[in-house]
């Protein structure tokens, strides 16, 4: 491809309504333009690295003995009512009327098309398993639609389902995904961790999301050091320590005097905060109850760990200040275990304290010296906090880290909550109507996009990863329009490398050596090979890999060559 | 691709609601299934042919210098106001709220989004001319959605628009687009024919449709039986006949009691309906003006042709009886232009009739022996009619056949009509603002398939042209379950054509031969080999082309070399 022929629609200023950088970039670089709020067009260099994402997307499914399908993305209401979502789906589902008055929406997601589709034409177990997906345009109204592409209202997914009876087959089908996933990040050249990932409101019972590590990244990840482990870290479980050392001080009450946080108590009495403990009151499961969460003073509550638990009500709720007053006799600030009239659930790292400081449910007091069984019983100990940085990964193989994280894709055994809702239904092995299993396995395929420019950029712009780049080579003849030298050079090495099945890109525009550098830099084409008078007088040609320093000379007879086995490597 | 692990679907019964052939093979071979009025789901088959369809447009779009882009389906209704269309389309365009209350549509075709996109983006004719397309889902709200995805309200489109500094580059791209619409339908294997088309309510100069020719087409396409001229019916020109011969009789009136229309006059009067007249009297241009128009009685009137007619008002409409009976003395079956009191407008072939039989202007009775000139004036004479069969080709080559065409696509010189309303300037080579020329290019993708239906099937099913097949050649074991002989023949032959690259299915499912064959055949599966026990004890497997009345018999080591040679047609 010639620019003379391609539209480059590079920007020189960054724009200003664009807040993370691969919105700039893709703007800048001419990947994307903005119709409206949420709504993108794709321009001719940024649908070329959309498709390249859809190719390897596609033959992965494919390898894995996916099927393609294309569904409509106008969806009746009646299949949604079935499903019971036409209700739970908030204003995020794009709702329309037909000229007949008939209501429809536009799908954010295709579980009741596809439940539909394969109760009409899946009949018998020997038919299944059946793993269909599709490669499409979704809608979803976001209330705030921004970063770009990274949260739109139309966007590119690769949307799987598979239908199966019993669990293992389903199992089977989703270890195939978690691996064709794993395919296709490590292909598309992207520094990813398929984590281990809450199931949310969606139901279902097991499911991985495959993030993208960056830096602007919405979710935290925890990973281990030394091994695959990787969790959400609302999900990453925190291990128990060992056991808490014998005490060494007694037991005492001090004033604390209008001092009530955990940094403002560790500060007044000069202590570690991770010596003390803190004490949340929270509703319980019963009408009425309450129960109290005791966790370290340096660790945070995770709800989604806490609202798990027996005896603690979902959604998790702070109790109310004065109720807990009248009972305990203290305000949220200075509560502690010792003779809470209530349930006590210890989070493990707390239990594992020695000689701690607690609230001494009076206000204004606290007590130092605190140990569990001496001082106040310890009853129930949970799981009931965020992992840190320095954990033990939960696999028991090296420590935790915690990186930011952009969701990519999600894999989900969704069970039987749509296909029972819908009744899908095959004869198993005895002739005996069975209800279908189901698994669902999604992709962000215009979100890859952004999310690999995330990981991978500097200050020049863009660096894509070689499966993703819209060009592999840019060839920048300079003045080719005065030089017949380097117009012929060029000329030559376009015909030869294009033979040699390279996608160039010939920049031919009549414009400054700056504007071409900045533009190819901007763009993240991976290789970039300039023909100048100069060093072509000596026979040579200057090449640069994107991510290198500086640029290196090549003979000319040898630049093919040399130019192919970068490609390669 | 085995068919164990690929979804054939295939109906034994002809869905009822199926009006046409292509909606029911459709169906019955399991290409596509329909989840709501227009709405309708490709099943894995279904897609591997849209697909190879849109391959070819792709690869013909970008041969001819187009650049692939990709808009959003939801539009906002501001661009649409600003070309006034929000205004002008009807309920086919379904229009939608967000979450917010404001006002978009989902995109039955894209001027006004590439409009904006091209006004932002292109400032100077020297990025002039460009034509971007994309191949994209398209919405409209049929009143009647019908004949599958022929009429569907969810559709696949290819949709092109070009840009221009004057008239000149529009033609060039224009004909580059007629050239690359012309090699995409050659290449898909279609007998079509692009046909000189009204340019119709969207404005604008030069307008083509491509139309494949096939029985259950909506449009009669006349075309020259040894040219290329082709015209939509409505638009062909009904060339002069030579000067009407010499009067043989006299003028008479005859009493036609009761007899009105023309078939009745012929028939009482015992004469050819082509030596009759008729005359239709149709509002003029001036508010309460009258023009009479004469055609042969065995011709049609060309309402089109007609209302461009100086004199005649624009939308057609025929006169008040009433008036006309006042005026004239007589009712519509009864007029003739011997003295009536009107213009009278006469097309081209009722003026070379001599010796001809038209209405006496009086209730109840004709006049024959009419002879122009002598008995009557012959004002102005004018091409009014449809062309019929046999008329001479407007170019001067051959004769003119007509045959019903399903229009497939449509290529446009739009001119200026959204650029002006939209205001999409850039400067030209003086620095002066000008209003860029618009060209649009559009390929029903999805119609495409349907289409090469219609025109290629038997009573066995579809026949697929060779570069849509969703699979190039069936290999149909019989008995594989049970003969080791045959399932080794048919494995090491779908390893051996997979690796000479064809698109192979082989059919491994444990079905009798019948079904097997029945399948291949309704699918349309081009090639076919069939191993079988007994004609492999003899080296001998037994090969079917789709259209091949016949099977024979291929010696099993030649046949490799065999199938490529058929495949390579």
């Amino acid at each position: 491809m010639r620019t003379s022929q391609f539209l480059i629609a590079t920007l020189k200023e960054n724009p200003s309504d664009a807040e993370v950088i691969s919105h700039q970039l893709m703007l800048r670089a001419g990947l994307i333009r903005k119709l409206a709020s949420g709504l993108y067009t794709w321009l001719p260099l940024g649908l070329r690295v959309l498709r390249k994402v859809e190719q390897v997307v596609r033959e992965e499914m494919d390898a894995a003995g996916a099927q393609e399908v294309s569904m409509p993305i106008v969806q009746p209401a009646e299949l949604w009512q079935e499903s019971g979502r036409w209700e739970q789906y908030g204003p995020e589902l794009l709702r329309i009327q037909d000229r007949q008055g008939r209501d429809f929406c536009l799908g954010p997601t295709h579980e009741e098309v596809i439940t539909d589709l394969v109760r009409n034409e899946i009949k018998s177990y020997k038919q299944l398993p059946i793993n269909l997906y599709q490669i499409q345009t979704k809608v979803r109204d976001e209330i705030r639609p921004r970063f770009g592409i990274m949260r739109s209202r139309e966007f590119l997914m690769k949307d799987a389902y598979s239908f199966h009876v019993g669990q293992a087959s389903l199992e089977e089908t989703y270890l195939a995904m978690h691996r064709a996933y794993t395919n296709i990040f490590t292909r598309l050249g992207l520094d990813f961790r398929p984590v281990i990932a809450d199931t949310g409101s969606i139901g279902g019972s097991a499911s991985h999301e495959f993030h993208v590590l960056a830096g602007s990244g919405e979710d935290d990840i925890a990973f281990s050091d030394s091994s695959d482990y990787a969790a959400n870290v609302e999900m990453a479980e925190a291990v128990a320590p060992g056991a808490a050392p014998a005490p060494t001080a007694d037991m005492e009450e001090v004033a604390t005097p209008d001092v009530k946080s955990i940094e403002d108590v560790a500060q007044f009495l000069q202590r570690d905060p991770a010596t003390t403990v803190k004490t949340l009151v929270v509703d319980g499961e019963e009408e009425g109850a309450l129960v109290a969460l005791v966790l370290r003073g340096d660790h945070q509550l995770n709800a989604i760990k806490a609202e798990k638990l027996p005896g603690v009500a979902t959604p998790l709720s702070m109790a109310d200040e004065a109720k807990v007053r009248k009972l305990c006799g203290a305000g949220f600030g200075s509560l502690g275990p010792v003779g809470l009239p209530m349930e006590v659930i210890v989070d493990r790292s707390a239990a594992a304290l020695a000689d701690f400081c607690c609230g001494a449910n009076r206000d204004d007091a606290h007590l130092v010296g605190v140990n569990w069984q001496r001082d106040v019983p310890l009853g129930r100990v949970e799981d009931l906090r965020d992992v840190v940085e320095g954990d033990p990964s939960p696999d028991g193989q090296g420590t935790l880290l915690i990186r930011r994280g952009i969701e990519v894709g999600h894999i989900f055994q969704l069970g039987t909550k749509y296909s029972e809702a819908m009744q899908a239904q095959v004869l198993d092995e005895n002739g005996k109507n069975v209800t279908m299993t189901m698994g669902c396995y999604g992709i962000g395929v215009s979100r890859v996009v952004a999310a690999a420019i995330e990981q991978n950029h500097d200050d020049s712009g863009i660096i894509w990863p070689a499966a993703m780049a819209p060009f592999q080579l840019a060839i920048v003849p300079l003045n080719m329009h005065k030089s017949e030298a380097v117009a012929q050079c060029a000329e030559e090495l376009y015909s030869a490398l294009r033979e040699a099945g390279v996608d160039v890109l010939m920049d031919d525009r009549n414009e400054r050596p700056g504007v071409k550098f900045a533009d190819m830099e901007l763009v993240g084409i991976p290789h970039r090979l300039v023909i100048g008078d100069r060093a072509l007088a000596d026979g040579k040609l200057e090449y640069k890999g994107r991510r290198d320093a500086d640029s290196q000379l090549v003979e000319r007879e040898a630049c093919v060559d040399f130019l192919l086995e970068r490609l390669r490597g």
